[in-house]
């Protein structure tokens, strides 16, 4: 079963307008559309979607927690814990040319809250094969949240994959989550003396982020596709062509096929073509953090992978890739 | 007992951001505030706050019907009819300069839903001594909503103010509302070939107004203050001074100056006097919709009224004025 944590969950609320987006002015919407979103909760509805054991918790407060969590699909089990603040709401102004976003800072999570949190998340973690801890943190959680989390997974004998960035991502290398997967921008801000634009730079990039704690480095670089390092080697894995649409939530489908690849235990050529092909299904999705199956169904027969040359030096590290 | 109706209440949710709106960029929202929102809640409240018997009434639906529902203040008693479908939330963008609204268009609301909710009505009309009908109506009313609702009181001897515009306002003037109260723009809409512009061109309009069925016409002229034509006669009310704030909410603070100064037997000179003070105290005020109870005293000391000259012919129009 793969357990996947919503800290931050967000009511994702799209306005439909005709007219464009002008400062200062007042806009009447003609739709609204919402949907229980957050990274986690993206990815949890995917691998639910592909027919995967998925289990979803994290926190939920208010009346728009209660709103998260009746829009999450039917089947798609959830064991959220309650906190008194509200959750927040991601308002996404869609207008004849693109979309205009506000995102809410989310609930204000107490002491007891949180405590209460990693209570349940301890137990769930002793039944779960792998973990997916994902999105930002809301406010009033310590920056080392999720190193807390990685560290009760790994004790509990859980597999984690860490997608998150800034402070928060640099406290929980240290505890050695097996996957991480950074975009360019958040690779470049995680390792800024090195050029993250090019191959050759990501690849540094993902050494040192091994070299301080990672098992394996995921890095995710939009219409480029993926650079995989782990203690085995390295992979580049693209699709063979730009794929155009909307990218929101492409990030958390290429979380939900490794999540996949690592949980069936296949290897990570196997692992990142999935990764690749899930990804590109949802920037054709209409809806953020959707898929269509029969579009990555078609799409996984098109992604290129190749491996990487690594130094020997750098295959030997981290010998205890899962 | 005054009743005020709010068939498209909203959640008025303020986003405070630290930037300038900028269209199709992504912006961090610093802080939420909401409360209950739409013309005719403003109004009760302003009503409640200077210690009128009041009750509001309208439809509320969804969760978004809960959480306006929650956030009327403590005291304001309250009797709405629920609808199926979500209520409006408006949202209004706060960044340094000024304030980017999006409004949602409102709860679907079905005709079973209607007939409930005029069943409601025809009872609480037959104990209120006036009932204030404002704000624009939900997707699925009728234009004629507002008509049906002026004919019942009317058959149950209860006074009205309407406060809308448009169609839903041509719609109901033959059921002679005892007072509208158009703004300036609103009043160019329904008068077209007047200029509304000048004091000549408002009288005018008045006029045509209550030619149409209005007993009373007080329109609005934002810091010019009112202009009013009764069956008794014309008057011009404006602040000392131009008054610097937030006009929203404005108008639904002279609604409740109009309703209470009717209420009471007051003569319309009091009446427009304590309409431009509670205007003017609510542009003060930080919170549209709100307003300081020391302002509004403070403020009706220097309003201006004087009376404007009358045709005999005009003055002799609908002397059925209450």
């Amino acid at each position: 079963m793969i357990l996947t944590v919503a800290l931050n969950a967000a009511l994702d609320v799209t306005y439909h307008i005709d007219q464009p987006v002008t400062p200062h002015a007042t806009h009447r919407v003609r739709a609204v559309t919402s949907a229980a979103g957050g990274k986690a909760l993206n990815t949890a509805r995917i691998l639910h979607t592909l027919g995967e054991s998925v289990l979803s918790t994290g926190l939920l407060g208010g009346t728009t927690g209660q709103q998260i969590a009746a829009l999450i699909p039917d089947g798609l089990r959830h064991r959220f814990v309650s906190v008194a603040a509200e959750s927040r709401r991601a308002i996404v102004v869609a207008d004849p040319a693109d979309a205009t976003g506000f995102w809410e800072p989310g609930a204000d999570v107490t002491a007891a809250e949180w405590s209460r949190f990693t209570d349940r998340y301890d137990g769930l973690t002793r039944v779960a094969r792998l973990v997916v801890l994902s999105g930002s943190l809301p406010p009033g959680l310590p920056v080392d949240a999720y190193a807390q989390l990685v560290r009760i997974a790994r004790r509990n004998r859980a597999l984690t994959i860490l997608d998150c960035d800034g402070p928060a991502l640099h406290a929980a290398l240290p505890e050695g989550p097996d996957v991480i997967k950074p975009n360019t921008a958040e690779l470049a801000e995680a390792v800024p003396h090195l050029d993250s634009g090019n191959e050759a730079g990501v690849v540094e990039a993902a050494h040192a982020l091994r070299h301080a704690g990672a098992r394996t480095v995921v890095a995710s670089r939009g219409p480029d596709g993926l650079i995989a390092v782990s203690g085995d080697g390295g992979w580049a894995a693209a699709p063979a062509a730009a794929i155009v649409g909307n990218p929101t939530g492409a990030g958390d489908a290429c979380v939900a096929g490794l999540a996949r690849g690592i949980l069936h235990g296949q290897p990570w050529r196997h692992r990142l073509r999935d990764a690749v092909a899930l990804s590109a299904a949802a920037v054709l999705a209409p809806i953020a953090g959707h898929v269509e199956v029969h579009d990555y169904l078609r799409l996984r027969g098109t992604v290129d992978v190749r491996d990487l040359a690594m130094s020997n030096q750098h295959v030997s590290d981290n010998t205890e890739e899962q």
